[in-house]
């Protein structure tokens, strides 16, 4: 059948404001450098009123993946939840201009829109600190049906097993997706997640259609030591599976059916935010184009390499002329 | 069936004169710094007597091979052609030290012994100059039959298939092993070998039990250009494939069973010659004792990554034990 979407993704709707800092503001705001902290509304704004200089860029792993695959000339529509206040004004103007659909109503009452600050010192670390607000709250009653039964493929970022809401929310959506003949995918975010929510991921492998996972989480997911092993465990269940390596590439398993991608080569690897959601981007492209596995891979690959080679997790050129030059569609 | 022998290597017996000269001797004896040529006796005589504080060690690819399977702990014999000189009864002596059986008698006529004049630099790099000598007269003559009958595996090293007597007596072997219902492994050696042989390679694979091939190997045997397209290929054909992958490790494929293995960890990589040699050493010897393509795989990994962090194409340490103290005998 033919579908209105490619691909409808799910996620936590993030405004990311980027701010350049010298190292005392980070002793004097007690921010830990180089990770990700959550944080409350309180700090946010205190923090957000500290700073100058800020620039404002629509963020989230799903959405990401979102404005990589619309980039490729996909055909995708996001489901987030956003506030109707600044921020959440310019999520949904970020969205607009990646040309991903975004139609879910932003709320008038409750937390703030998500942000994350990223805290970039001289040295280039960025040192993030998250408040999840209205996207925390992210339920069933904010999904639209209908835009995912009408999608090739629902995406969903695994961050939002950390809301109860939203938790909820993506096990009704798998249920409609389903329920339309459509696939599920899946990817995993963060091995700390798989800490949490480890068994429930288990359970829930054999409904996953495509699960993305990058070595670590692999790694933790299936409960083995080595990379092989995560091979042999991946293939006992159905779907496909896209393991993530680094430099070391991309392993790509559909039962018997095993790639093993190198990955695409990059001068210089400035930052690898969101390396694993333009490598969602391009899989899932080339996947809902009628590609092979192999051709997955190598395009999720070649996105994931623009995304590392300069600073921010969404892509700088056009996804759909780079992939054109290096003959991929 | 029990086997007197786990395995039976046949090879160009070769013994290296390691020598330390100054960038001067390259020049006034126009070697070519850094790679491997062959020369004539004459050449050979020559080169031997301008060197000094020269060092012979037994060498050649499938006796490396020998050596560190007898290291392991492995019961081997090998067939090669050496003559009644001073080099070859240092390469018979090296062998017995070894304790892998050589019953090959040494000739009293013709070529001398083979030698390759290994020209070591200041700057480390090793310049090859490889005289074949008896070595290219291995022919079916030099097989013992009852030897290879009784021994589960077969190995041959492609670089045998230089000389029209030597690649005749492989087939001869291939034939004697498989009829006693014995297994044929086989090491590509160079790819320049497919350049020369690929079509007749190509035209043997399904009579090869167990193929060693490197990654420019493998993509030159399967006339493929990415690793992966080498896996797919692979894959069709019987048998075991164990394709090295330098510092990214190695893949093994059984038809529809394929394991990624990483690399052992290597503190400093000093010299890679040999690594494929003992690579196929650990893989033989975990095949012949029962283990699974994984355990294979790692333990071929943890004997290239002994031999490739010192100088020399042989183990320094008691393979045996470095396993051992590995958890992987």
């Amino acid at each position: 059948m033919t579908h209105k979407f490619d691909v409808a993704g799910l996620g936590n709707a993030i405004v990311d404001v980027l701010a350049p800092v010298e190292e005392t503001f980070l002793l004097s705001h007690n921010i830990a450098k180089g990770v990700m902290t959550l944080i409350d509304e309180h700090r946010a704004a205190s923090l957000e009123s500290a700073l100058t200089g800020t620039r404002e860029v629509a963020g989230g792993s799903g959405a990401n993946t979102m404005a990589g695959f619309a980039s490729l000339g996909g055909k995708g529509v996001y489901q987030g939840r956003v506030k109707d206040d600044r921020l959440g004004n310019a999520f949904r103007e970020s969205m607009k201009a990646t040309g991903v659909h975004f139609t879910t109503p932003s709320v008038t009452g409750g937390p703030a829109t998500a942000m994350c600050v990223v805290a970039v010192t001289p040295d280039e670390q960025r040192s993030m600190s998250t408040y999840l607000g209205a996207a925390r709250e992210f339920s069933k009653h904010d999904l639209n049906a209908s835009e995912i039964a009408s999608s090739a493929i629902l995406y969903i970022e695994g961050y939002l097993w950390d809301s109860d809401s939203a938790r909820e929310a993506c096990i009704e959506a798998m249920k409609i997706a389903h329920g339309a003949g459509n696939k599920v995918a899946f990817t995993m975010s963060d091995p700390f997640l798989i800490g949490r929510y480890g068994d429930e991921f288990r359970a829930m492998l054999d409904q996953i259609d495509i699960l993305f996972a990058n070595e670590d989480e692999a790694r933790a997911l299936f409960e083995v030591d080595s990379f092989d092993e995560v091979l042999q465990a991946a293939r006992h269940h159905k779907g496909i599976k896209a393991m993530t390596r680094s430099e070391k590439g991309c392993v790509i398993a559909r039962g018997n059916e095993v790639h093993v991608i190198d990955a695409w080569p990059v001068k210089k690897v400035l930052d690898t935010t969101g390396a694993g959601d333009q490598f969602a981007a391009g899989f899932l492209y080339a996947l809902t184009h009628g590609r092979g596995l192999a051709d997955c891979g190598k395009l999720a690959g070649l996105c994931a390499a623009e995304v590392i080679s300069h600073y921010g997790a969404r892509p700088e050129v056009s996804l759909r002329k780079l992939a054109a030059d290096n003959g991929l569609i």
